[in-house]
């Protein structure tokens, strides 16, 4: 079944929602689960809690039944028992709903003919109507635009990356990592069994969806091979792919069919149809992200050539070979470049042949704005890659400001100069006090628009990824 | 000139020590630097500030020479720019110094004939007498039992790993990192350009140490080659050494050389090296505390087979495909095992094949302690990785205690019935209060004598390579 922008629209942008399953009892743990963001992000549209007991929850009156729902009904979060699903679709069927998500599990990923079959029943009543169901064995929608969102703690601001995530865990891992780097979506959609509404769907909707520029997927298995294929093909040329296989050794395999009755597919031919379609392979969660960062936040350097700024000559050394056993080139600067950087850099402590490890320069705006002007005007590299350092290396003294921020603010001043491209790589802090100071360095470089990565091996892969995705053939 | 245990005795323990260059500027930035530590570390000799021009340093009188020190002078800390050096070590001959380690740095390492020549005459001059001379361009020496050390936020309880690391900046980074996770060290010496005393001297006299155990060398290059294998061969023989090694990239090399003037080596030569000698050879310094932690707390498994217990579905997935891509065996559980476990582990929502997913189990004391038994009797996995997951994924509630420290607080006290060794793999939170709560988990794991990784991947790893080693031919 082929479905375009208009069908889901409903799904991401719903009128009103029922959440059927919130517990009576007001002493039950997460009885607001689903209930508590939809509230904290304001959505606009009527919620209806339900239970057949009826009661109370943050306010709501707990209606006994969907049938019960005055008016429009769009989207309907199932937290009940698996076996109650086949008469909460006859239900939502006769209310016209059109969306029934089911955070419950406990149907085909148990492996058992009776959760198998509960799963086959709901899709046959839903398929009479038109309802669509999505998972079961799912976290749900995450859509800011809409107010939507399946955790209080996501960001409001919508953003240009839609996920479809089939594991829900997965997804919040990928939007809190992400948030906290500034990554921002239009659209997450966990989508566990998908047992109805599946990954070929969701990539068609994110490949029309004006508000999706780059579309990232964990996957742990597909539905329909054959059409899988067409909608990627079309998709990938269309937007950037980033994809993340669940499953891909012997055991994981095993693992995916338990975890959501998916059929995982070979890592190799995996791995040759991304090739073939330029869709970016990753793999794992933070690899994931480590692109999103990229994508949204780094201007497309002309080539592989990088040049490093920072200090610490260890660090220097490792950040070197970092670099280029990662596909990237550290070229040395020529002497042109080195004289200039002679002028104000002195040779004891200091390294000046690119890498450029200098603390002096930190402690001199003016100085670190020269550096970069010299190290950006040399046409042999590409981009910057600016080293802030761990905390935990610059001691800091009670009542002194922190080395560490002064630093911080001076490269953040500084590399705003630069002509050419800038990453930066900023390695939080261990102790949670000199955590919580990168933490807060960190979202000053998010903000103004930088991205930011914890170690320079995860910049180099990213940055390599991205520059060689925009160089690919097709 | 070969050295032993006696040779190096007042270089870890000193009866006394002087800072030479110290600032008489009670205004001058850290101006304190290497006596803090001293003090916080009550290091129990006479520590003599020196200047020339006198004055008062922390309630200590600066006094104008090393020739004005009372008494017997083991140790100079020297500070003073390079060109004082000459000069320094011609006082420090005249009055019987053992040892000077200079962190200033200006020497061979700027490719100066200047600076070669002033580090070649120190050598010189160092040698008529006996003198030692430690780096120069070096952090100096940490060595907890005697209480001596060059940060104050190092560990004060001594421990079983000598380091001998060749950047200052790396050294304090990997004490910090290995801290953190209660890795302890016996001596850490950060050694620069080794225009005296070097690696090879330093890793004879760890070979000879009792205090320790397992090396960890970080070294750019080495000065004698055919003597560093000699010694590096005998003390493979008899403690674990794990090696990183700085500057295996072409331009990674270059910088080896502007950053302590070493000679780097080929990688394929390091390479082999290693493999032959049975050195574990490491490429960051992350990798180089996983692996310290693994000696430190892991009861040696049998073999490679992993059964893996946590929570999160695509977590799950993912642990088992990061554990098979690194060597790791994920074996299925048999029928008798699963049975036991439906015995209290619901089907829906858990994985219950090995991986074990299931959240109820975190909920109930016994439940878990029976899933470690059932998977820790089994006689096909060697080892159990228990998963925490990221306290992101678990919200938090206003006025409830965390359901993270819950989970961790029944994961901990289960762990402790296991019969095959167990590590962990906690996840650091991403927001300062998640990170502060999952670093406190961390510590009660790090306490309880647990080996903890930050991810399945990094934890894979280094059991990998710990196994490896104590599987070896020689």
């Amino acid at each position: 079944m082929e479905h375009n922008l208009k069908d889901l629209e409903h799904l991401f942008h719903p009128r009103s929602i029922a959440i059927v399953g919130v517990s009576s009892n007001p002493e039950a743990r997460r009885r607001d689960r689903f209930l508590r963001p939809l509230l904290d992000f304001r959505f606009e549209g009527p919620i209806y809690p339900i239970n057949p007991k009826g009661g109370e929850i943050l306010g709501l009156k707990i209606l006994p039944s969907i049938k019960d729902v005055p008016g429009v009904l769009d989207f309907v979060i199932a937290t009940t028992p698996a076996r109650f699903g086949p008469q909460l679709i006859k239900d939502c069927n006769a209310k016209g709903v059109k969306f029934v998500y089911f955070f419950t599990s406990g149907f085909s990923e148990t492996g058992d003919n009776e959760g198998i079959e509960l799963e086959n029943e709901m899709v046959r009543i839903a398929n009479v109507r038109g309802l669509r169901i999505v998972g079961p064995n799912c976290m749900g929608v995450y859509c800011p635009r809409a107010r939507l969102s399946y955790r209080s703690d996501f960001p409001k601001e919508q953003g240009s990356v839609g996920s479809l995530c089939q594991s829900g865990g997965n997804s919040i891992m990928l939007v809190q990592m992400g948030a906290s780097r500034g990554v921002r979506f239009s659209k997450v959609i966990s989508y566990g069994n998908a047992c109805d509404l599946n990954e070929s769907d969701l990539m068609e909707y994110f490949l029309h969806d004006p508000d999706t520029e780059i579309i990232a997927i964990y996957v742990e298995g597909v539905k329909d091979g054959q059409r899988f294929i067409s909608v990627l093909t079309q998709a990938a040329k269309v937007k950037p792919i980033v994809l993340l296989k669940g499953g891909v050794s012997e055991a994981g395999t095993r693992t995916v069919a338990s975890h959501t009755g998916s059929l995982a597919g070979s890592d190799a031919a995996w791995d040759a149809l991304c090739r073939q379609l330029g869709v970016i392979r990753v793999y794992t969660l933070e690899e994931l992200c480590d692109v999103l960062v990229t994508f949204q936040f780094m201007s497309l350097p002309k080539g592989h050539n990088v040049g490093i700024v920072g200090v610490g000559g260890g660090a220097s050394v490792l950040a070197t070979d970092e670099c280029e056993s990662n596909g990237l080139t550290v070229p040395m600067l020529p002497t042109k470049s080195t004289e200039e950087l002679l002028k104000f850099t002195p040779k004891a402590g200091n390294i000046i042949k690119n890498p450029i490890d200098s603390q002096v320069i930190f402690w001199d705006p003016g100085q670190f704005d020269n550096t970069i002007k010299i190290l950006s005007d040399w046409k042999g590299i590409d981009f910057i890659l600016a080293l802030l350092g761990s905390s935990d290396v610059f001691p800091s003294y009670s009542g002194q400001q922190s080395m560490y921020n002064l630093m911080a603010k001076t490269m953040l001043e500084s590399i705003f100069t630069s002509s050419k491209p800038v990453a930066i790589v900023l390695q939080p802090g261990i102790y949670p006090e000199r955590y919580e100071e990168s933490f807060f360095a960190q979202q000053e470089f998010v903000s103004a628009g930088f991205p930011v990565y914890p170690t320079v091996e995860r910049a180099a892969n990213a940055i390599g990824k991205f520059i060689d995705y925009h160089n690919r053939d097709n």
